[in-house]
């Protein structure tokens, strides 16, 4: 709901500095019996693990999570399984190089969340960001392996479509190809162009921003609530809140504005299993706040990294005008990063939902609806 | 937080359909001896209110806002003030036009809630989108009118600055227009033109989304929570939870994808009152989920209205498959009443966050910090 | 979950003074289809109505509720039936006896909110209480009478157990008296003492307390939440939250302090239905916070009203020292309609606690459970 | 809120079971440079601790405290000081002694949640009471020592005021005898006494419950908040939410069911500091859920733990009949750890209100009010 808590019924609440003892989150809400081990966690966390390639900071975290509490032998199975109460995740910082911080650390970063945190609280950590880094979200990820597991069927997947000025061409997506390339990007010719590219910014010691799209599929119809909690409403709020991110749409987006209503109406048929067929997926999966039963569909921009070698003009917390620039180490497009990241917040929206849905109405619907007399 | 309340400590519940009594919402946390009369809120609902000129739909509405209790004589200035406690808003709906929605009533309009809301609860007050309908709105701006009040010396302003595909030049941008003409355009050359563009659309029956901009002045720096209830993230949320609204950005939004990290740093330097200045507003106002001070810049697109003459492909409650078209009053586009609407939530958002930030931290600011030892 | 919003999943916010235009609720998160018509909430207002013995306060209030939303007709029954959506529920005020408060309206009555509103926010309707006013709870006996519905086969009776020092003796209790004396008193002979007993105090300008009991049937085992939502704790909160009340208690209460574990132990046989059979209830049906199946029992104690014709030394909202006395009409012992109040806020929280287990854990439950390899 | 989460908006996240990993939990909202070093919370978990006399469980539990996150280095002190950030403090569990669980793993203890838990989630961690262990309130009591500090000036302490069914002479209550016996008892005299009858109660595999009374000192008049989250409300969902607790009361309590109105009202003169001075606090310092400023008096009572070693009829969790007894290390009295647990959960109540006024109303009052004209 408020600060470092995230969700309602499903919610995690996360903790954590870059250069602190350790960060983590405890997940609270999560349904009983549940099969869950570390090692379904830790696939996750190392997509998003710094220092895989190149293309990303070097700093060498094994990000290695251990469950602290909430799990417990199933009789029956042997299996551990989730016990309905608390489930700790703690990562320990190993990384925490004792690099010297004097040279910057009065100065704020054009662009980076230094001058926020120190004018709203007189104090911030700024070793590595503080809480500000994007070590954060290992949290997010963490928690968003548990929530992948409570929507029965649903997958949650995610691609960079994006890097700086450059799109996908998305008559090449293939999925099977995402983890195939350092960019999480489906389009295998593109990915090429990004490695000469993303090198070509790197060396500069610039950044570039990137399009995440995330694509949940096998989510029930029915999910969400009018009006202050919509679906789309929640996801937006999940995914701009991740670190970097400037905008979000959900479906066509933006792009909605400019087709008139008869090229935006996603006309229905009867499918199977008695469940309505669309003819077009305009909305993303999502009308009225509520999931249609289709593909959600959304996309996040990320900016670039405030950490460039290029001096900028900018004051330290004295008020003094001086220059800063960002020496080490740092991703030269942290939208490469967000990809687990948003696939990670997107699973937690709808784990949440499903829960909120099932609190409300139950389980099952039954739609289409006997006619009265019929 | 949850299902039809928006807002953490400043918060309104909101009430009713779009032909059952009345329409309305309780606002909660305000803080207390605030001047506040009926008149403070009409204003901001006849901007929105539909009927005003024949870009919007044609029912007619007074929109007459009631305060029903949490208002109070003050002894010393006679006026009536808030007195902490709950304020009830309450617009009696006039226009139930008693329409027979026959015809309608059991199939669903392609891009419409009529679906979701179905499916999700087994039952849906299909008479002018029930819940769904715009209508519900209105609730938001009355609360909006409330928020305006709180943060001390803050200014809320919105404008349409894409109407179907066709954007303003920014080069032309006069606030003093918005007022000037039907679509709150602050281009009075472009509005020139929307107006046969939106006759066009009219009468083809057909419909058109838009692109809305709203810009917060007066904020002061530090309001906004790490990590999961960012300013940013909050806005985005309030925003995308408006009708047909489908993507948000904030500041530079989807554009800073493309830009360097060179080109997306706002620059500081000091300016005056002992605050930073800021070469430029990339950000939006916003570094960290907290606000840096500058003016907070949103955006965000409304597709097209679902209701359209032309007959599109559906199926009805009980699985079908059918044809529906939409008669009657409708937007054309629904944009033009989403900027009012888009403003009041900009404001909620801020003044929940204001009382948020004072009570973690209290009123004012050390900044910039005196050196130790200086 | 803050300020005049009660429950989580199943949940009310409330508004009005006593002396304002209106009172009411808007329920939110109530299930869709269940049939509601205000003739299902009347009832238990007319139980809360002030005016309907000598031993109530003599205020005319027809306490008549409009549903102002959030129902709609069932297609196939033909009944109105909730719709998922905001539930508002209008109590006018009519009696607005335009009284003459020049007298008192200055001065703090001891044991009333009067201070503690003017202090904390510097402004108090003083007309009948303003929001401080027993009539409020009329929001809450409305918002209980649709939690009722909402846990299957679950019914919440109370009972008005002690009257200032006198005690009911409970080998009388008898529920089927409850309705049949002003004082919803369950031991017959007893009741005919209040009577007198109550005429004294009355007719002495005095008032008196009372101890009421709250008995739910038909709460299934596993309700509640551990840690800090435990169900105890969310009824502590609801009942010590009722004007007046001063301590609660769950089972025994304050009489298991006394006891010894050997006498405390509510032991355990296998009953019908496959469910446990327990030889006693001390511990009011709840066990670690959650449900165990048996009875739910909570008990409170309700202050005498501090509206006596006796002078009593006070200070006015400017400091000065004066006496106050409160003529008029009062209730000499407000625990009587604490009664239905007291009912009302148990079932909410029931009803909101069923939600809640729902959302986590499903419907049913497995008990007993297979043994593995049996 | 729900679930695991204690507050509004200073809040802490608790995680941990008796025999896991570690117990701990995640404090947020605090406000920023607060200085904080484990010290400061160790004395308290110290009074907390089992094993430290014959009178409470022998498990050897060192209860070190570690601050993991939400900390940093005051530039101008040098202290260790709060960045508004979440507080991790974690305790790793030491004593977690194989014990043979088998003759009692799966059978239910009467008056413990075992049953309960299993009912719910088809899950139990059964060592030691899993998460239902009294051992999560050292959570409490961590996050309770950073609470103390919130609120200017005020002074939270608890005494254990009955055992068994035997009450201490108010008469000789002394706060500095508190600490100087095993019970937290300010009875000098009647702590004695506990010695031996407690000795009895534990030879004889018994044990016995308890009463315990909390006040808090320096609380400023106006804390609390209508009409559903009343400070009283919230203290006794505190309160009653501690395990074992089935009473609570604030002011006289119970007892003010037998007052009449005269009796009952606490009179009001001015005293110092233009504030008022009450002749007496039957209120216990709270009117209408506000505070009055006086001194805040809570009670609650204690049920004499499950844990007995005479045989109870019972079931297991397969529905077979059974009898069971509890050998092993137990609280004869778990009422006397509940002391310094309640002074927590009052301190957390009191901070989170004092945050939440200072959110709606600001800081400071300007009670008494300037005469309009005078």
């Amino acid at each position: 709901m408020s600060f470092n808590t995230f969700g309602h019924l499903f919610r995690f609440t996360s903790f954590g500095e870059s250069h602190g003892a350790a960060i983590g989150c405890v997940v609270d809400g999560c349904p009983p019996r549940i099969p869950l081990t570390a090692v379904d966690i830790q696939g996750y966390l190392d997509k998003r693990r710094p220092g895989q390639s190149r293309f990303t900071t070097q700093r060498q975290e094994p990000d290695a999570v251990k469950i602290m509490s909430g799990v417990f032998t199933d009789e029956a199975s042997g299996e551990q399984v989730t016990t309905g109460t608390p489930i700790m995740l703690m990562i320990e910082n190993v990384d925490q190089r004792s690099k010297d911080y004097s040279a910057i650390k009065d100065k704020y970063r054009p662009g980076h969340a230094g001058y926020t945190y120190d004018v709203k609280y007189g104090i911030h950590d700024y070793r590595g960001g503080g809480r500000a880094s994007a070590r954060e979200t290992a949290a997010r990820v963490a928690a968003g392996a548990i929530a992948r597991k409570i929507v029965p069927g649903m997958t949650v997947r995610g691609a960079l479509i994006q890097m700086g000025p450059h799109k996908i061409d998305r008559a090449r997506w293939d999925w099977n190809e995402v983890d195939k390339n350092p960019f999480f990007c489906p389009d295998a010719q593109q990915a090429k162009f990004f490695e000469s590219y993303l090198d070509g910014v790197r060396k500069a010691g610039s950044s570039c921003g990137a399009v995440i799209e995330v694509v949940a599929d096998g989510v029930p119809a029915g999910l969400g609530a009018p009006v202050y909690a919509k679906l789309d409403a929640d996801l937006a709020s999940a995914l701009i809140g991740i670190n970097a991110v400037k905008g979000v749409e959900i479906g066509d987006g933006f792009a909605t504005a400019a087709m008139s209503g008869e090229e935006n109406a996603d006309e229905m048929r009867m499918g199977n299993e008695r469940k309505p067929r669309f003819l077009s997926n305009h909305a993303g999966g999502i009308l009225g706040g509520i999931s249609t039963g289709q593909q959600i569909v959304a996309r996040f921009a990320v900016k670039p990294t405030s950490s460039i070698l290029t001096p900028r003009k900018t004051v330290d917390r004295y008020g003094n005008e001086t220059e800063v620039m960002t020496k080490g180490r740092h991703d030269p497009c942290v939208g490469i990063r967000a990809v687990p990241i948003g696939e990670a917040m997107v699973a937690c929206v709808l784990a949440d939902h499903y829960l909120r849905h099932r609190a409300q109405v139950g389980e099952g619907t039954a739609w289409p609806f006997q006619k009265p007399g019929a």
